[in-house]
């Protein structure tokens, strides 16, 4: 199901080592998609726009709660009363808004939404101030006292397992993945998605719907590069080990260090990086060259 | 002078087949810049809060410019009277807030910069309907008869050349990259950033700020894949080849065909795919297949 809306079919022209071929091409969906809250208080009831998204179709619903979650405008499922896609007359615009209800007497925090992880009000935009306060806002602040850890030689499988369920990537080559697996290297979910921070919004919007967090006991695993919004997302839910295959920010690496995440980045078969955290990946000793 | 301020050096641990290491690594730098525009008017001087990125400092006068230019909230660079960063008491916050001042009489459409290009009054959130948008925004919206075009075996050689000049990859494996080169595969400028529409943007602020706009005799590299939002920038600097080393979204080329601008993807040494208007790339004829 997920297929049918989440790749094109086109004809094109191919040039390859000198020979030059008309064929058909895959090409991963992009849409945007408005996210809204609905809620009710003593003044009556309120909708409001809170971002618009370029996403790749499917799996709006965890899209949408992920992103409220992680932005710190929704704390539990308790909160929400039914989650639906918006339907208007233009018949272009199918499915790209979705609304998020919330129970009655719950008011969310939108102050936080605008304000958002970068801006703070002690010293205006900083990284030292975006760290901080997330530290507020976050639910799960206790990730380094979390003793979960991980056999390195396992780590080293998780690429290999993401790639055997990545099959959107296989066909189009324009998608980013986000995993989570536990402790013996067992997939839980995966989500895909044109934009990184959606396919990260969309896995922790699943974890979130099935009262799976704080995922203190997962390893989190993401098919390009580590940036500070991942890690905050990957903060917000708790995660006590982030892998990355490709390279890490500065600020993705503070971030992990101050909220006590184990950061790996360039991980593949062969090797890796630890940047934060080091005790929770299981070094094969003997081997140690110092 | 940019080095300095773009990657961070630190120590790690390295795992590289069974194998362990303690080095140091260098990370691509990553703060947040907030861009600020302020105006005069009958009313007096205004100062507002446009945007906040995530980005990797240095060239944040290009950033700034080009972002507001790509917007649609600027349009040549008389509007501009000054661009500085703001300080401010925090010491951790050096150089994160750009101010740019408009020149006097000149009052910015910010109503552009809310409505952004994926709401469209008409059908709220459509594709289609960001497409139409751009459409009406744009100065330079004759790409299509821009007989602008290049050989083949000129456009394999351009991702060696952007590879050769982009040392803070190499570096950091972290940045994306944006590169123009002229009709004979010479680069004119080339940016790099953590993100890869702040990498477009710099580009485009730089060909701003030169009053080199439109850059209708241009082929636009990216280092990665090609997403609606570049080619939107692309189309709004009048660049009529785009050629990314990655996959592109179907959006992206849904824009491409619409704007008349040749989209080419998984450019390198030995291939490539020609998604629009494909008359601009000269093929080898007595190769073809057909």
């Amino acid at each position: 199901m997920i297929h049918s809306v989440s790749f094109q079919h086109l004809p094109i022209t191919k040039l390859h080592h000198g020979k030059i071929d008309q064929g058909m091409d895959s090409l991963a969906m992009e849409e945007p998609l408005e996210i809204r809250v609905q809620y009710h208080s003593e003044l009556g009831s309120t909708l409001k726009s809170i971002s618009v998204t370029m996403r790749t179709p499917g799996q709006d619903e965890d899209l949408a709660l992920g992103f409220l979650f992680t932005e710190g405008i929704i704390q539990s499922i308790q909160q929400i009363q039914a989650v639906h896609h918006s339907l208007f007359a233009c018949a272009e615009n199918k499915e790209n808004t979705i609304q998020v209800v919330l129970s009655d007497g719950f008011t969310p925090n939108l102050q936080q939404a605008e304000r958002n992880f970068y801006t703070t009000s002690s010293c205006g935009v900083c990284g030292k101030g975006s760290i901080e306060s997330i530290k507020t806002v976050s639910q799960f602040t206790e990730i380094a006292a979390n003793p979960f850890s991980l056999p390195s030689s396992l780590l080293m499988e998780l690429p290999k397992r993401l790639r055997e369920s990545q099959e959107l990537f296989e066909l189009t080559g324009g998608l980013h993945a986000s995993a989570l697996f536990d402790s013996q290297g067992n997939m839980m979910a995966m989500r895909e998605d044109v934009g990184r921070h959606n396919a990260l919004d969309k896995l922790i919007g699943y974890a979130f719907k099935n009262n799976l967090l704080p995922l203190s006991h997962s390893v989190l695993l993401l098919s390009g590069r580590a940036s500070f919004e991942l890690i905050q997302k990957a903060s917000m839910a708790g995660i006590p080990i982030v892998a990355a295959m490709g390279a890490p920010s500065s600020l993705a690496v503070s971030l992990a260090a101050e909220m006590g995440i184990t950061l790996i980045g360039f991980l593949n078969a062969h090797r890796f990086n630890i940047y934060t955290q080091e005790h929770r990946i299981l070094l094969p000793i003997h081997e140690n060259s110092h």
